[in-house]
């Protein structure tokens, strides 16, 4: 049970007030000794702790996905390796592991997705990225469109998918080597783009940084820029923003 | 009169199909000679050209004022010079100029302003690229609070103003030196936070290098990066994300 | 006269073999004291040489007008300043200044342009370097067709011109900011690429570093990078590939 | 067959009008799922999509080369490892693999090669780039001459070649290390230097990056820069420019 | 018996002026062959030598160990891996190694810890250079407290511990990614804070540069920098303030 | 008056509690309009709000310096402009200008100056930096012995002062160009060093890059860095350390 | 034979000026197919060709070694796996490796070794460099001085062996992390510092970055700088400098 | 006088040793207040200390070379301004001032000069870093062959002066934007080639770090590097180098 939950309970009568205090008498943060749960953060932030996989040790990943599922009921994980995603299979057979993306997630049935972000990439090698972004915005709530290798020199390939772009809320674009995707499509479409750039490339790319900087120095206005690789900021932040315009905004 | 004020005119039948027919004839971008004004840019991504004032020869911005005036009846100038400003002015006595900001623009009257974006700013040194995303989104329609000098250094500042950022529907968070501010404000509101670098600082800042990296990096979700010093990148992403909200979405 | 015309009037008979001779028997470059006159580049590299007025003292540079005068018959100079341009014409009346792009040179009459090279650049900020490029390449025997202010910001602009950039033997692609103006073109036509990076822009631009990383990472075939701001290097390297092709290769 | 082959036989009679239309009525790309193969790219850009093998899964390389040699008849892989070698060899006995530029390609019988390309590289680390370069040309129809080994320290190896070199419509210039060999090069000859930098070196030569500055500030004319070993880039790019050469231009 | 025992030994009668004189005239280090071990050190920096064991040969390891041990009593070993734990341990069981910190060290007993040191951490991935700090300081003979996953990203878990940081003579604040943590404690202490950049992190983290000019850039007065991931030299420089502050300073 | 005289006060029964309360009912910082003073500052830091001079606008600045004065009695400014200097004594004649630290002072008559800082600095041009760091820390409250012109070029001249050094409680080392004093110094005594990297030098030291790498890299130990140029920072943290030895500590 | 010994052959009379002129028939370098072994090297710059054994496959290393040892009678090689030191020791029983340096080498009897130079390194750790460039130097012909293990964390190290240094025509000075020994060595000593950056060190040594300024920018006078780990490099120029001392210079 | 000519005279008779003991019992340094001067430089680097003007205000100027002069009888100073010469030489009409290298220096009469150093540029714009190597090397006692303008872009200029480059004891190269030409030259002689890149240039030259890199990466044996645009450090490096070889070397 989330803290939201907690509240629709006491609402609607399911719950004492007594046992909500009680709830919320737990300090914001747990600890588990090697890290504290954020128990608080979807009250704060809107989103429940996300469990960053890559180097934990086997028992603290266990402990912590049991943590947040006791709490959450469900829980999103990010770089996980295939020996994590067996272990955690081990113990939660329903547990679901992409290995491009290597999200290793268990999720609640029949989650309402809404709205819609449109996931774009350039080039097949960034299908791990996007993925990450995609995958993190349907675990979110949210609908997703993906238009994937649709890089700059062919842009026929982009221009042809143009119009379901444009019905989107808001793009997360991906792209590695020279990153030119998030400035083209900044300037064909009116809704906030997140660009993302990835370390996809060699040489001159220096590892994402080529393309980080193409996209910070976008020419076309709307775009801004997450950290190389970071398909699941863009994935997080774009649910944000669709999410919100799904429920309207509270000020007129 | 812009696209959108076109076709509401043939709703409302004040114009008739033949004179819009006309209207959209026009090409999509009109060549000045020394460069083309995308006319159909507001049609096209949500917002008419702006004008980048910054070393622009005196005719050029003059016949640039006069041709977005024109067919928008107003315009917004980002990096004006004072010398630009008296210009301007002297040709369009209504025309604006802020000194800190640099924005020099000609605005229509009784402009709606909706919903609620919150500029936040580090140091007082900010206040230039901050002042920036606040008129610019104020130009576009939106309600903006500052919340200035809240800089990490002292924590208390900004924990005193947090109940009435968390009310925006969207944060643009301006710092130099180190940049903290936009992780700190990222795991405090469930909002997405816009953060931008400025080259305020000296030495290792590297020009805003320090800030940069520090804001992709952040730590906290929900949080994307603009360009060094570009506080009107980050108003009219913002002005983006909050109309939209305002609107509510359409897909459900 | 050059190299190739005195060899041109021995084959005519205007010549004598010992007047030839006596050409010839210079040394290959000629020592002013302040620096060596590269006599015989033109009959080496295929282009006689050119003078880079930035930081000349006035007599260095009025002398090295003089001396490629007198042996070439014109002379073309670059990034040269209005003082500079004053002193020349002040000596030779016939000679051309360009403000913007800065080239100030003196061109025989009647020049023959043949092929075609295609200038296209990004913002109007980008001119002053494609002037360079498209300036040099005429100075040098090649038509060339302006493409300008065709950023990425706006794909219409540039694909209304689609057609008659492809008609191009080699293309120059100026831009600054981002720089994805060469990897467009790059996917869109079969010609080589010179692909010129600017410094204009402003904070993580890093004085052009971001366009320059763009352009070395091209994910389209076909496109070659200047150093930033090498306006003359793209004309000079258009000027040899739309040359070689107008006249045919001697090998099949 | 490819869209040149489909167009010549509709004018040799051999193809009906009909049968023509169909193939060009497939989408300009096709969708293997996991990626777009670019079908009109030869039409529209002058050369076959090239396959670069690294990190392709084993299924996803052979599909992808099954397509290319459906619709092209030959296909050109680059930056394959042996193990993808073994992969096509067994299905495509006549499949030809290079460990040192690690080409992976088959290739149609009878190929005509036209004009001259000259590949020249510094030292022998350097070998992988320059065959990579000169493997690429003389699959898109080009005669390559090699010259190797001929870095700077030893300048009476590259001048005892000169001859030879000055006959190339277009050089290739590969060199770690401090990378001077290209503006030597660049200083010899008339010809346009496509010059590629290596990750050859230690240290100070930061992966590629000395030479790479080295070849972007070349004091000689007609010097033109790819990415750090990217010698696929350099063939195709000087086969552009060897072939038009060939043909001749179409403007005068 | 290291040179302040010596020397106390001679005030208490209870070594006579020629064996310490014996003592002294060794000279200031003693040469291994392999390395010179500074045995006066202590005397005049305030700490024995401490064995970087990255790298190191065993037997080398192994003499280093016996030789400090001989002349100190004690030993302090950095970056030590499993294996050369084993070693060590072979020959002094009482050896101590921490897997993560990667310490291991041989310790007198009945240590006195004095004053007070906090160490911070922001991630659980900091930890191993947090516990080198931490342990380090405890080997030189201060009292250390740990808080640890505080980062910024949920501020509430640092405040809840402010009052006890504020307790200690020295901070060290250890942080990757954007690395505010520095900043953040600067401005709500009065004690000195060193701050440790880690290179936790991925993308524009670029290894912990980053978090490093984040923490030299640091807003908040009071905060000095250490090399990236270097817990020992935090620990260190800690202890020398910290113990300064607890026998109180000679000058008034 | 500040907090701890306050709080004196009313310990010495000089002032009501009922007069503190007021004292400590004004908010936490106090709002200018363009700025916030951080009133409490002193309280929570150990030391009152410092001016950065630089860039601040005559009459904002007017206002800090009476704002601080008429709350703490005394104001300490940095990176002031002759013009500043100016201003300020124009209103306060009692007011202290340095044109070499560039350092703008109003202080409290008959100051102690406590326990021993010694400021240590490579060359000439370091000069400006070093004084910073003096002028600095005398204003908190220090003694400061000042070792000036002791770059490594000379050891001979550093060794001279060795003794001298060794009885400061605190040594900031100031160094431009290769910035090794620090390391030398740390290597030569048992206190803290807090090295300050100073932008004096040309070509490959990159305005400081060159000194600041030297010093985080100090092969020392005890050696903690500043940003380029802040010395500012060295002398308030050397304050913190030197003050907190010379009170002792609280903890044993 | 060298061309030095065919020389004084002839000179002796125990060679005939046709055989010499046999010998100097042979082209100026010989082509082995894989790479031109330059013949004429040690005519023209004082040394026969070293091979760099890094990444040589099996074959080519042997051909390289029994053809250099056939003209020369002896071969140096720098950077060989032990795995090469088996290869050729099988064929050359009288081969040297050195698994510190990784020299491998094969050496005439009895040579003489001239001058003096000193190789100084800072760390243990550097020692790899240091015997790379001291071999180098002993294998050319000179006396070498080793002093080891001198960093300037313990100066009395260095300062103790000051009066041998000073004996030397030329100083190797290798360091990493800071690199501050070259400077030191600089101040001290009035012959000319080849100094060497390592790649010792972590995190802000930036793989030898920061060794590399720091002796780029020494503030003492007479100290140049080479590659990152080139021992060689600085082995060989040292010898240069050495012997031409010995031999004294021709002009006066 | 200075330490070598009062040693002399004392040999001579000309002085009594009680005089040259009070000479010597002058400390090391003298302390003029602003700076010390290093007196017995010269005994202990073999060069008295050398004024660097750049930013030293006037009265500082005027009294070290005032001062140097009545100890050395002579004194260079660089980097100055023609302000700073009109100064000195108001107080020393004797004073020679180079404004393209801005050498300021007054020399003793009769000045022997020995040995060869050869200065090589590459470019015009190199001069005044060449020119500041050659008037150093001059007032060092040093012969100087300069040979400029000629870099790599036209090798017949530098190979047509190579014989008498041979001849020089040691090299000194002056060279920016791609930096080739110490490569170049390292590959043709025997004899120590001194580097010096310069910041001439422009875009990707960064300054002179792209010429720097290419130095330090030199694929010829015998170069090392100076910082950019360190004329002086080579000259004076280059005459340690001649001199000695001049001398000739005490070890055999």
């Amino acid at each position: 049970m989330d803290a939201n939950e907690v509240l629709k309970a006491v609402k609607a009568g399911t719950m004492s007030v007594e046992e909500a205090e009680a709830f919320f008498r737990r300090k914001p943060f747990e600890d588990l000794g090697f890290g504290k749960v954020d128990v608080h953060r979807k009250l704060r932030t809107g989103a429940a702790e996300v469990v960053w996989c890559e180097g934990k040790a086997d028992d603290h990943l266990l402990r912590l996905y049991e943590h947040i599922i006791s709490s959450e009921g469900e829980v999103l994980g990010t770089r996980a390796t295939p020996h994590q995603a067996e272990l955690i299979k081990a113990h939660f057979p329903e547990a679901f592991y992409d290995p491009i993306s290597r999200i290793l997630k268990i999720e609640k049935d029949g989650k309402l997705h809404r709205g819609l972000i449109c996931v774009c990439s350039a080039g097949s090698a960034d299908l791990r990225v996007a993925e990450e972004a995609a995958l993190t915005a349907e675990f979110l709530g949210n609908k997703v469109l993906r238009v994937y290798d649709v890089g700059v020199s062919g842009l026929h390939r982009l221009l042809s998918k143009l119009e379901e772009i444009q019905k989107a809320n808001c793009i997360v674009a991906v792209a590695g080597m020279e990153g030119a995707l998030a400035s083209v499509i900044g300037g064909l479409v009116s809704k906030p783009v997140l660009a993302v750039p990835t370390s996809v490339g060699y040489g001159a790319s220096f590892h994402g940084l080529s393309a980080l900087l193409t996209m910070l120095n976008s020419c076309a206005n709307g775009v801004a820029t997450l950290n190389i690789d970071n398909g699941f900021g863009a994935g997080f932040m774009a649910s944000q923003i669709n999410l919100a315009i799904c429920q309207g905004g509270s000020h007129e």
